[in-house]
């Protein structure tokens, strides 16, 4: 084992996105040094929990004195891999499929939906937002071995079917809107956005607000 | 404080309609009884954190013997107070906002999306999958006192003048694809969700199980 770092919470790692973003954001404003008090009131996360994420990652800073903009936009990066290009292929242009394209994470030029795939005939060898959509058949003659990650916005009835077929072609990294979970290589890393649980969550922390009160 | 139960972290909250799904498709499965071990195995949770979940509950089974599925389906549902359905407005009919309506979380009956509201005048006074989309102007004109819950598909920049003025109309819990966190009233519940973020986490543990490998 050369790593010795102690191992990261999967719910620290989730919230590395967003420190990162705050961090980039704070430096962009000339922002020297952050105490975790002031971060915790621009994100929202509470105080206790930025310092125990950021101790999890070594030596970030101390909070008495605040930690340094320029090591915490430094680390963050470093963890999220930012300086290379992420290509992404998408699975499935029905409405979602094709508001994700449109979009491409264009608030992110690092992460970029290279192409798309579709089964229906009357979806595909079109371009949307500039994004060529092949037929699903054809992912063979597409793929390359720099492109190791997947969006899927398939129906649930066709997930795993398709993610058999990613896996046999080098995608080891996944993010469905089926929420359905499937059985997957153990080199495989799928991450479902479930919207109707986010939804639920929601409304039971909002119920609970309202009893409190 | 009549409420005498432990108070419940929001990673357990989170799983809550993960287990409620699960358990609604085995009462339709016929299975009567389930152990954490198995239930693990169907859902990709660590049986350990189901027990502890399901503890903070109070006494939902012993999981040497099994829980009882009609006992969960019955806990889960009331906590997530699906008896009641819930009216939902969307706010922004661009192509993600437009996806949520064609769906409409049909999965799920008790949650419906029954009209939407747009700033641009070519996408009013049209329907999108039956749904009415009215001029966010006009918005006092369709409220009414059942409605409390929000989706937001709008620009970062529209977000906090919709809040604030959601907020005046009584609507206290919001879903919204614009991750950037906006100062709300104290009664108002906010769920961000942010797909650039959750394919940043996935991209992360993708590469650290391949490190590992």
């Amino acid at each position: 084992m050369q790593n010795t770092k102690p191992r990261v919470s999967k719910a620290t790692i989730s919230r590395i996105p967003l420190y990162y973003r705050a961090v980039v954001q704070l430096q962009q404003e000339g922002v020297a040094r952050i105490r975790s008090e002031r971060l915790s009131e621009i994100i929202h996360i509470p105080s206790a929990t930025i310092r125990r994420d950021f101790s999890s990652f070594g030596e970030l800073g101390k909070s008495g004195y605040g930690y340094s903009i320029a090591t915490l936009v430094e680390e963050f990066g470093q963890l999220l891999d930012v300086d290379s290009s992420e290509a992404i292929i998408l699975v499935g242009v029905g409405g979602l499929g094709r508001a994700l394209l449109m979009n491409n994470f264009r608030r992110n030029p690092d992460l970029n939906i290279v192409m798309a795939f579709d089964a229906d005939p009357d979806k595909v060898n079109t371009r949307i937002g500039g994004i060529p959509v092949y037929p699903f058949a054809t992912l063979a003659a597409h793929m390359n071995p720099n492109i190791h990650t997947a969006i899927l916005a398939v129906p649930s009835s066709a997930q795993t079917g398709v993610i058999g077929t990613l896996e046999a072609f080098g995608i080891n990294a996944i993010m469905t809107f089926a929420p359905q979970p499937v059985a997957c290589a153990p080199q495989t890393t799928i991450r479902y956005i479930d919207l109707t649980s986010e939804l639920q969550t929601l409304l039971y922390t909002a119920h609970q607000k309202m009893k409190v009160r």
